[in-house]
């Protein structure tokens, strides 16, 4: 029972966490969790495995209010989905429209953006600032008579920059109303600075065009129980809604509260993500890597080795990485580029040597 | 850590399980298995745990794999989701089309009709035999120019009714090819004939125009999970994929996989199922009640007494049943009728003595 070890392992900051996914090559690719999620959680899944032949009681209504209170909204402002992905689809199909266009930045997260496009809609990108940040006049600028949604990831996704609060509060008040505005905080626990200061969702709970998502994938480290939401007016909702598939499980639901309710697993997990991001950045500079200020799970990083080759090449000594996510650029601009997730520190130090030893033959 | 008990239990048909949901009413109102589900599943589960903070890596494809061969198709045949659902809404908005129609019997499961009609189709209701079973008579009659999807959940929901199966392959050959036969076999696991007979999925190989759905929700006990499938030909997969917002959870996978395999546990089940399903209709034959031939995890049957009455006065004495459920009939039709969820037979007494001091009262 290998869940009675996780549960009895005290956790701290100094302990080195093992990768907790068996026979598996190092997953730096997917933005996954490596430092894990809450005991608490994990404790009150196996506690509720026994009514797993019922439908889930209250236990998605019980996560609905305790993320309303969380969040300082009524709960009728909450939706709660299998991970955040389907809100970002959900929301592509009901503002879908051959003659409307969304705005997003170029080299942004391409969930919503791809279901768009499939259903016909067009994209209409943004160029990104000099530092890989945003540029709201460019985004300002894209903006026309026929945008319906403006799509920013917060930090960015592959880039991970931050974005300015201030600029950004003034972005959206700048918006005009008709537009959607969705702000994906997929990542934004995870940053060097304060979350409250930098989260959109009190802009959601007072505007009728501004919807805000965030996933337990990430910081929360619940990604295999696909849990996640926005936070919107009702209205935004509604609009929404028929494409909602449903809700987490009541596993999911159940994890999602004890994680939420377990304030020092996630500082833990802030702390580790911060910590050795910061790690990685110091061996970059002092390969001399180029890299975009990453404040999410993940670093952006230039070797000049091109990207499937370098995928290639650390596949073959056990490591997964992700390629140079080209979206909305000329194809080829981050052919050097890679997106490395963030693991453990020894996860770390192993793609660091394997990134040197290519760099050297390179 | 209540789950070690259960994986300790051993199942035996002579055994009365418990009710595994805790500080709950009786819940005869939504077709849950109060059986339970695998204790294989359970371990399963319980193993991968640790894993949690990963996306599923292939647990899914695995699952995939798993069902292609139990059903005899390629895998590309072969969609899962969370719960069956899904699919029924996937398909409704897939081919929602105001000019368009779904026919259906009344008397049917709604989910995939309200979606269709909250999409702005319409639907025709083909009326129920005498006995509550299919017309399909009434069902080649109600298709015309403009239908596009024939639905059937067999065996029925509400009234559990099973199809002849030479009788509901002739009406199915006999459908138009451009328009969809859905065959919903929640329940089909849970009959007293004999599956594989009975099971349309062979002919969703080799028909363009048949989609077969299944749900580990109720024979499988695995409904807190959400974990469903659809057998049908690519073509069909790709119209509704579009709206497609993810799979199982990894979880959810895992545990469907052990399910399948773990046939003894499923004969647990399916006989649980049919004793206590004869043993209630022996005691509604007894007490002069009326009901529709049950095949499912449920009994329709008819007190005399408003339903909404019967499910209140029920639920003060700590018994969730169901109503009438009157879709596609003149409203009030069936207002005496209720539809009361198979439980264990401890739950089924309770049920048959508070009904019986209903009838006298009433």
């Amino acid at each position: 029972m290998s869940v009675l070890g996780g549960i009895a392992l005290s956790f701290s900051l100094s302990a080195e966490p093992a990768p907790t996914l068996k026979d598996s090559l190092i997953r730096l690719s997917s933005n996954e969790n490596a430092f894990g999620y809450s005991p608490k959680a994990q404790a009150a899944i196996v506690e509720a495995l026994d009514g797993g032949s019922y439908y889930n009681r209250n236990d998605v209504a019980d996560l609905v209010e305790l993320l309303a209170e969380k969040e300082g909204v009524p709960s009728d402002h909450i939706l709660t989905t299998a991970g955040s992905g389907p809100l970002l689809m959900m929301t592509a199909i009901a503002y879908a429209d051959p003659e409307k266009n969304v705005v997003t930045t170029e080299m942004g997260y391409t969930q919503l953006i791809r279901k768009y496009d499939e259903m016909g809609g067009q994209i209409k990108y943004a160029s990104l600032s000099e530092d890989m940040g945003y540029d709201f006049e460019a985004m300002s600028d894209a903006i026309d008579e026929n945008t319906v949604i403006v799509y920013i990831c917060n930090p960015n996704n592959p880039t991970g920059v931050l974005a300015d609060p201030i600029e950004l509060k003034k972005f959206i008040l700048s918006v005009p109303k008709d537009i959607l505005v969705f702000v994906d905080e997929a990542y934004l626990e995870l940053t060097d600075k304060n979350f409250g200061m930098l989260t959109i969702a009190p802009m959601a709970k007072s505007l009728d065009n501004v919807i805000v998502t965030r996933t337990f994938s990430k910081a929360y480290g619940l990604a295999g129980f696909r849990v996640g939401y926005a936070v919107a007016s009702p209205k935004i909702i509604d609009t929404i809604k028929p494409y909602y598939m449903g809700p987490p499980s009541f596993i999911a639901a159940i994890a999602a509260q004890e994680a939420v309710k377990d304030m020092d697993h996630m500082i833990y997990n802030v702390e580790a993500y911060q910590k050795t991001r910061a790690y990685v950045c110091d061996k970059f500079d002092a390969m001399g890597i180029t890299y975009a200020k990453p404040q999410g799970a993940f670093i952006y990083f230039k070797t000049g080795i091109d990207q499937q080759e370098l995928r290639d090449s650390m596949k073959e000594k056990g490591i997964l990485i992700s390629g140079s996510r080209e979206s909305g650029v000329i194809p080829g601009k981050y052919q050097a580029w890679a997106r490395v997730s963030i693991g453990t520190q020894t996860q770390m130090d192993l793609f660091l040597d394997t990134l040197s030893q290519l760099m050297v033959k390179g």
